[in-house]
């Protein structure tokens, strides 16, 4: 049971050019083109309604997305604007069309009622337009899980003593398991706020910062933005330097994460993320050496969260507790909840069409 | 649902030897052998009736097929004559024997019940025993999907136009969309015949022909004989050569085609097919031409069709629409469902036996 | 359906060491680990209580067992002894233990009801501790077959005239299938002995015994021991020696093995199996061809048995007919159907209390 009514990453805007592109998104199966006069990207059902082929064996022609079987072709509204070998369209000839909007180097898409796509909810993440402040790079993973396992891992930061010890993490579990924690529910989400003081950098961070000295303040902030959308800023400064009244002071780490997790399916989804460099700007070395960095840590969840999927699929989660540091993962599964039923009650609620 | 009381091709001739083979046809294992002394094929479920094991791997001795585990003996039509340390042979050791002809190269399998199995019913495909006016190579592909979405692929030639478009098909997609075609529906399937005149001659077509000239009248004639067998001649001649009245005229490209498409299970099938050069007999890199072009072709269906079975098999064929070019695929649909039901309602009837 | 209040082997001793080691058995996910100070082995589910996480990611350490994702340990008992930044470990944070014995090379797992698992009844194999009489060597397979399949097919020994022509089977399936075989079903299982008199030595036991002669008497004597052992002794003595009377005589040619088969899942088990050289104990290399020809043979065996798995698995044991060397394969089945109807039946009765 996925959130409809919601935006989700269905691409980065760049994987999408001239020629179809196929992804399954929510269990639907979608292809997306970029239109050859607008350059405006579309979403259509990846199925022709002639007799059910995936379009995305076809090309982009004049006009819109032609089905490499038969020719029809359909533009980015899901109509069906050409049937070779005959003049008259059957009405019944369309496809379902998802609202696409890209922005912030994201292609959006809406999987719910079109009529309730509001492009305003869609999250600003200005930092990817500020290449000169926060020069990053991103990736796309599929990995082998639902999307909350994934949005759980990254409410619980208990776990970077474990699963990353020697890159994110650090030689010091204590300060991570004993972080002070400020977490605030909001409408769309929640944001949480961590601080390691006086403790030891993590490998990462000294590798990448090697100014940082000995001790440092340490910080991890989240916004999670439901359903699958985790904005975080995470930096040290030496301690002594106050990086809890300013934490925008040069000589420290800084980075800035971008984690869009979107379903596939029930059991798999996409991790679309960037990371933005905000300690040595004008070195393209340093923000790869950030991007690698962060790419093996990724890959040391993925490993883990995809045999946590694994198990849970076999057993469910029957028996499972919760202890102290779920606090915030507690939050976000609440707020999901909430929204999902919102949603459901709507749904089966009798519909009343507004008379002008 | 398959059709049962019908001829299905089980293999190639040559591919049945002095080893077991095994294939399955209409989700049933069966496997196939020659015997020892007559040299004829037979077909039998592939479980021994001691423990289950697959006949695949046994070996053929004097008698029949001896299982591989503990050396029971099948003859062709199913009896057990042998079990290894024990005089008396149980009644109910036996196994379920298909009729198997041979004929025209091709191993010819009866699913249904073996009284009905007449041979006068089998296909005559004479071209294959003219090696002389026909030269031919064939092939056998394992295709993941429905057999029937491959003859929907025959029963539609304006496919050629778009996944075919540098080999079969050719550059100009109005001549394949707008041919005439006759249709012919009769008692075991239908007869349809296409006609594109005065238009550029495909790429295949060139190739094989070089005498061609730059426009020609050309021709695509099919037999569909349910369940799954098409016969097709295809050609072209100059146009002005009054290829609709004569199409046995010397200088021009034709070929020949036999299409047998059998059941592997409900979402796979074989593909058998024969490609028989009617224009340069006398030159068998001709005949290799040919068959590679038609090779790279029929890849080209392969790569649609199975990523249509995955789409079907997910969604279903709700919401899709007929359009003009599926006259004949209608007409053939139809055939089948027709010999389905009567198969069925004669399933369901009370047996009356017949007294002499 | 399988038994469970009995000891199946979990894995060799020696695969279970300082790091987790995981295996599916009974359908049920374990992992085993050694306790750092004592070096007693353990096994647990392996599924961590928190978030259901497999434990075989985590490490040992100084009281346990350390989850991999955020750092709960787990001791050999299955009780939760540490939550990270967390004092009190709430009453449910608790894992299922498995009584794991570690006995003649081998580790037993009790996969019932824990108050019943009594160690005396674990079968005693001393010739895995006798390496100057008996040296030996051993393996695990895994194989895609339920195991009773396994043991069919070791109750059955005529099959070593089809299945393995080439090595222990030999060239006389005669006097394989005529055996004269001696079948004493018990309350454990059942025990039979084969005995082939005056017969070619197989090419296996010519290979190891080069002094035998060209006629011998061979021996076949298999303990059955439910649900998953069997222990053999095999062995030849030339033809006049009276091996009948007295088979532990210099000369000859003699093999233990132990058959250990564990369920995995019900279409899948693990076999452990050693076998130990009682001809030339001197010689390692005697003890190591042994071994390998052994192992062809077990891979021909796995072969038969996963194909007819499959069989099996789509079609059933519906029209399967027993044959007269089935005698000692149905004696086993009875046996285990047997232990099964009680061990559900006390499942299913009321549960009386005992008062002091």
């Amino acid at each position: 049971m996925f959130i409809k009514n919601a935006w989700y990453i269905a691409a980065w805007a760049h994987e999408v050019k001239d020629k179809p592109f196929a992804r399954t998104i929510c269990n639907e199966a979608i292809v997306m083109y970029r239109d050859a006069q607008s350059g405006k990207a579309g979403a259509l059902e990846d199925r022709c309604c002639h007799r059910g082929t995936p379009l995305r064996f076809g090309q982009v022609v004049d006009g819109g997305l032609e089905c490499g079987y038969h020719g029809l072709v359909f533009d980015c509204a899901g109509a069906c604007v050409r049937i070779p070998g005959q003049a008259k369209i059957p009405t019944k000839a369309k496809l379902r069309a998802y609202p696409l909007v890209e922005k912030d180097e994201f292609l959006w898409i809406w999987m719910g009622d079109p009529e309730k796509a509001d492009e305003s909810l869609i999250i600003d993440y200005p930092y990817h337009n500020d290449h000169k402040k926060w020069p990053h790079k991103h990736e796309v993973y599929h990995v082998n899980c639902n999307y909350m396992l994934l949005v759980d891992n990254l409410m619980d930061m208990t776990h970077l003593a474990y699963v990353h010890k020697t890159t994110i993490g650090g030689s010091n579990p204590k300060a991570l398991v004993e972080a002070k924690t400020n977490i605030t529910p909001n409408s769309t989400g929640l944001h949480y706020i961590r601080w390691m003081q006086d403790c030891p950098p993590p490998p990462t961070y000294k590798r990448a910062a090697p100014s940082l000295g000995e001790r440092v303040d340490r910080w991890q902030e989240f916004e999670y933005i439901a359903p699958g959308n985790i904005i975080q800023w995470s930096g040290a400064l030496d301690t002594g330097k106050n990086a809890m009244d300013n934490r925008d002071q040069p000589g420290g780490f800084s980075l800035r994460l971008f984690h869009g997790l979107t379903p596939e399916t029930d059991g798999t989804c996409f991790y679309f993320w960037s990371t933005a460099n905000g300690y040595r700007q004008d070195e393209p070395q340093a923000t790869l050496d950030l991007f690698n960095e962060i790419s093996i840590a990724f890959n040391e969840d993925k490993q883990i969260v995809e045999a946590q999927q694994k198990t849970l699929e076999a057993t469910g989660e029957t028996g499972l507790v919760d202890i102290v540091s779920d606090a915030a993962r507690v939050h976000m599964r609440r707020a999901v909840n909430r929204i999902i039923t919102v949603e459901r009650a709507a749904a089966e609620a009798p519909q009343v069409k507004e008379t002008a």
